[in-house]
């Protein structure tokens, strides 16, 4: 190689970016990644396992795995040549984006939102323009969002939002939809909490790509599943770019039998939506917080206190949540997971203590 | 949207890309993937299921799952800050790719050879140019490729390559290396069974990336897992486009379980080796048919019948094996996978047959 960093010939775009990263840090009560702390029932895991044992491992999956997509499509209501599988919805967002975005292509992204984005857009080499939300409640700027995503490329829209738990109502992403010269990504990673989905406007709107995740209130976080919902023909560049046999014997099993018990999954998020209400009221009640409203398994506060001082605060108790404050707009807010009875009370308690801290 | 269809946003370079396809059939005996057909252990697999069973799936694998990574640098002698891992090797293809490649930027790639490359290459929307291997033999022509790697951004090489079996020799790689602007991807995906490695030349080289994966050799195809080796710099940056929790708890614990006994993958490349070498000699003994060298788990062969009907004589036996004729410089060539004894037996007999077809 002729005498210059190896490193040079990476593209000056990602060079520039900072990587993704979280610590990883021991905590009694894990609240900073928005799992569901409602386990699968073990009978269930353990029939998953079975099913794995009884099939070669050194065989390659198939390539199109058909009953996976079948499942998908009887319990979405969506075609099955409109659906595509992922190792988790951020893979089927990586091969979205990448045969979309490229030099000079806009992409539009609100803010604050889900870093990987923004991170992806510049690796492809577009321009990515944020759109700021509503700085009293973190709602969206639906007229800002309408007008920038006029001549974009695509429009990436987490609904509920990461880390705000706000939402995009149905007209406003509507009226995005029909105005765009481009498509519309909308990650609805988060979307069991706010009984709400773009699903129904799908029919009407070949430029909506839906996305969901398994990672959430599906409780499968450490298996990695995600499916990207489309019309066939957006579909079919997509899977382009999706690479073959992207998820493994072991989630298309376990995928298969969630879908064939979608009551377990519906009992675990009527709990957490009641909790999250409860403790949003409980931390309502302690002065010197303020708490945002939130569509989803995880809700933003804000202390007088700077982020980090109560972050270690609560960390010293056990509790471990997410210091979101680096983000736009979020100057000394914290985002914090619903856990279980049991963990919520160990965090309003913690809570309690921490602020006290003088 | 306004008035188009809207697939017409997607890059006309991907427009124009064919997607990656295979047609799954079933076969009694199935030569068509390059796979492993000795099973892992069974017990090792229970070990694997006890262990996934004992972990919770509602929460996230580690953000960097040391553990696994520590198996590979002692497996490898390779350092850890210079190791990543993958959801299959092809994920750590795209990631690296798509940090190194752009509008207006060069990647040389050898033809023929796995589609993958070129095809990340154009949704990337760089400037792909392929390299012919030498039309007697397959080899690789060195001084072409070392002329058109001057000023590329980056160079694919599979070595040894699929699907010609063809090896890269180590002072050719050297000459690349040196002679190059830019840095060079070796897929090593089958070094196993050639017993080289360019493993040895990494640490003088930083621009090399040499890539494994763990669905040959090692017989987990179906459970996805390869990684990449490079220095830390380097990855740094292809780490940025690398999915977080990409790597399932599953494929975690059996990467980690296959790592503590690389005797099993060892007595399994032994026999392949043999078998390839047996079953390379039968065929030759065939009249109107060629069989070309390999240091793979597989090789080609090229006969006087055109290769559908070829093929088509062998699947009515129920042996399956790839059709590669459409690939460039492969007119009348079926690729073959090595099987065990048996399933060798059974397509050295189906060859009988079909070969006497009029």
């Amino acid at each position: 190689m002729q005498g210059r960093s190896p490193s040079d010939v990476i593209k000056p775009e990602v060079r520039r970016l900072s990587a993704y990263t979280l610590k990883h840090v021991k905590a009694d009560v894990k609240l900073d990644q928005n799992e569901n702390p409602y386990e699968l029932p073990r009978e269930l895991k353990e029939e998953v396992a079975r099913r794995v044992l009884d099939r070669p491992w050194g065989r390659y999956p198939e390539f199109v795995p058909h009953s996976t997509i079948r499942a998908l499509a009887n319990f979405t209501g969506w075609k099955e040549d409109g659906i595509l599988i992922g190792n988790g919805s951020n893979e089927l967002i990586m091969a979205g984006l990448s045969v979309i975005l490229g030099n000079e292509r806009k992409a539009v992204i609100p803010q604050p939102t889900f870093t990987l984005y923004k991170l992806l857009s510049s690796v492809f080499e577009a321009d990515a323009v944020t759109v700021p939300m509503n700085a009293s409640d973190f709602s969206f700027n639906v007229d800002a969002l309408e007008e920038a995503a006029k001549d974009a490329s695509v429009t990436v829209i987490c609904s509920p939002n990461n880390p705000t738990g706000t939402l995009l109502p149905a007209f406003a992403l509507e009226r995005i939809l029909a105005s765009t010269r481009g498509l519309v990504f909308l990650d609805e990673a988060y979307h069991e909490f706010s009984g709400q989905t773009a699903l129904t406007l799908l029919p009407a709107h070949p430029n909506l790509i839906v996305l969901r995740t398994f990672s959430k209130a599906m409780s499968m976080a450490g298996l990695r599943f995600g499916y990207l919902m489309a019309h066939p023909e957006i579909v079919k560049e997509i899977h382009k770019a999706k690479l073959p046999y992207n998820v493994n014997v072991f989630t298309l099993a376990a995928a298969e039998l969630v879908l064939e018990r979608p009551s377990i999954m519906r009992d675990a998020v009527q709990t957490l939506v009641a909790e999250r209400e409860r403790v949003l009221a409980e931390v309502r009640k302690r002065p010197g917080v303020e708490a945002f409203d939130s569509c989803t398994n995880f809700f933003m506060m804000r202390s007088t206190k700077s982020a980090r001082e109560l972050f270690d605060g609560l960390y010293a108790q056990g509790v471990l949540v997410r210091d979101v404050s680096t983000y736009p707009m979020l100057e000394r807010v914290l985002r914090v997971s619903i856990g279980n009875l049991e963990e919520n009370n160990r965090f309003l308690n913690a809570l309690d203590r921490a602020l006290e801290i003088p």
